[in-house]
């Protein structure tokens, strides 16, 4: 398995980039990792750990696209960076997979745009999720590359959740759930109501509207949503499990008696964060262009890099790249 | 001050419903509440509480619309319910304030099409929450009522809200955010690209696109949103809050020096509880109508139902209706 790393993604790059393909490469020795970005940059990180032996090779990239680049503008001013590299190797067949924790919109662009390109038939490559919650996982998507979407997209979007959910989450008969504001049939919005008759009438299976608590408790598999509806059904899972957990640790924390209480149910506050992690599912894959992309959080730390190329190294032996070109087709 | 309150609303009526009422007539003992509804089933309920010297009434209503009634059907072919006829009291100036933990949908659709009517020039009338939140209270709106908007639509929101906002949370200038899949001007659907011109153009206090998180910090005093994107942003904040308690709690209660810990951090919980509990708040208004309307949560108790007799009180002598009037007209 060849998986391409972004050194130039996450926050605090390269720092937790390449901890993270040092570490995938200890954990696949197999494999072959290639770091791309600025080369001097990454040597230096990587004299931190012992790679002898390791699978790891460097390719240099003369630019980078910064988190707060504009998206479009970066991928078509920044050809040489550490992107457009990566999906290179790629779309060339020098490697099976591409993983970033770098600026989400410049993903896209480059992707569909500059490298790897739209499968044929597919209308609009989607990025979706695999929220960390205790119910299990599942797939959600969009969640952030189409803000607009009309009822054909989201149907592809069903099918390319279901292909990635077989494929990677071993579900042998996916179940797919419709966002929407009340579980009834004609409960949603136009978009909703549309989208509802063509999945009604597609093979997939269907099981109709879900609420958040629904999909939240994994009754369905494969959630389907336009970009805008599943960026704030995401952020706002990740904005209420935040100010929830500094509420208690700040109420606890309040008095000498609840944090005696707190300092015991500490283990129990592990296991929690553990099972709510985002770093333990690492990334969501960019679904519809011609190669495997894994999108991982700004903030990943190695761990979460690791996760991600594991992640990826799934939807590779999973096939989903070419099972969503043959069944798209 | 005169409140009627809907005694066939609740998910367990008249229960809660009646127990509310009581209790707000002793809270306030110079108002009058009318608890509208089948009269032998409130009086039953009514000879648990000693309401002796309390301003309570009866008004018997022959029909109960259902949580599963479809709304426009129930609020058509159940002219006597006691929504019809407790918002009649209103509309008649017999009342001041009506409040229900019924059926949502057919609470607007008595209210707009069959008794208090839209006020003149709102295009649409938007249900609003005052989401339960740490950093304390702000308006978000529409949750529900509207699943798909127009840019004009949502100006009014953002009016109504700020009136709300001003009226009853007493912010002098309320600040209005537009919800959006990102901070930046130019992230969003069509609908909040759109929004935002006219947003900008107006003499409202818009400081542009808020994400969930900054939401949820109140950064602003008003969210708005469509009813589509703003009924999942609410159900998931409730969804996660509920899912990490009982997460929380099982992990707590799963090894015995945890439980003990549990035990110890109780009052600290109990604070938590506290500071994210709905029905401290009790209802959100219905804002664009001729009168005063509190929907309340179908699993409200008497203390929801009794707080949200004070929320309709503060919306009662803040003039909101008669703001919206003057304002939008």
């Amino acid at each position: 398995m060849r998986i391409v790393v972004d050194a130039m993604g996450s926050d605090d790059y390269p720092v937790p980039d390449v901890a993270g393909a040092v570490l995938a490469a200890q954990t696949w020795p197999d494999d072959q990792i290639t770091l791309v970005g600025q080369a001097d940059r990454i040597e230096v990180e990587m004299e931190r750990f012992d790679t002898s032996g390791l699978g790891l090779q460097i390719v240099h990239a003369g630019e980078a696209i910064a988190m707060d680049d504009e998206p479009a503008w970066a991928a078509r001013e920044k050809q040489q960076s550490s992107m457009h590299i990566g999906m290179g190797l790629v779309r060339d067949d020098e490697a099976d997979a591409f993983v970033s924790a770098g600026n989400t919109g410049a993903v896209l662009a480059v992707a569909t745009l500059h490298t790897l390109k739209r499968i044929r038939g597919v209308r609009r490559p989607a990025l979706a999720a695999i929220p960390p919650l205790p119910a299990g996982h599942f797939v959600t998507l969009d969640i952030g590359a189409n803000a607009d979407c009309k009822p054909s997209y989201l149907v592809q979007f069903a099918l390319m959740g279901s292909i990635y959910a077989k494929a990677v989450l071993c579900r042998s008969a996916p179940r797919v759930g419709l966002l929407s504001n009340g579980e009834e049939r004609g409960k949603g919005n136009q978009l909703v109501k549309e989208t509802t008759e063509l999945l009604e009438a597609s093979d997939l299976d269907f099981v109709g509207n879900v609420e958040p608590k629904e999909a939240m408790a994994r009754q369905v598999d494969v959630v389907v949503h336009d970009g805008f509806t599943g960026n704030i059904f995401i952020k706002t899972i990740e904005a209420t499990a935040s100010m929830l957990s500094n509420l208690i640790r700040d109420e606890i924390k309040s008095g000498p008696l609840t944090a005696v209480g707190g300092i015991l149910a500490r283990p129990a506050f592990g296991r929690v964060a553990r099972r709510v992690d985002p770093f333990e599912v690492g990334g969501g894959p960019l679904l519809g262009v011609n190669g495997v992309v894994i999108v991982a959080h700004g903030r990943s730390n190695a761990q979460a890099i690791k996760n991600a190329v594991g992640q990826a190294r799934r939807a590779v032996r999973g096939g989903v790249v070419e099972a969503i070109r043959s069944e798209v087709d």
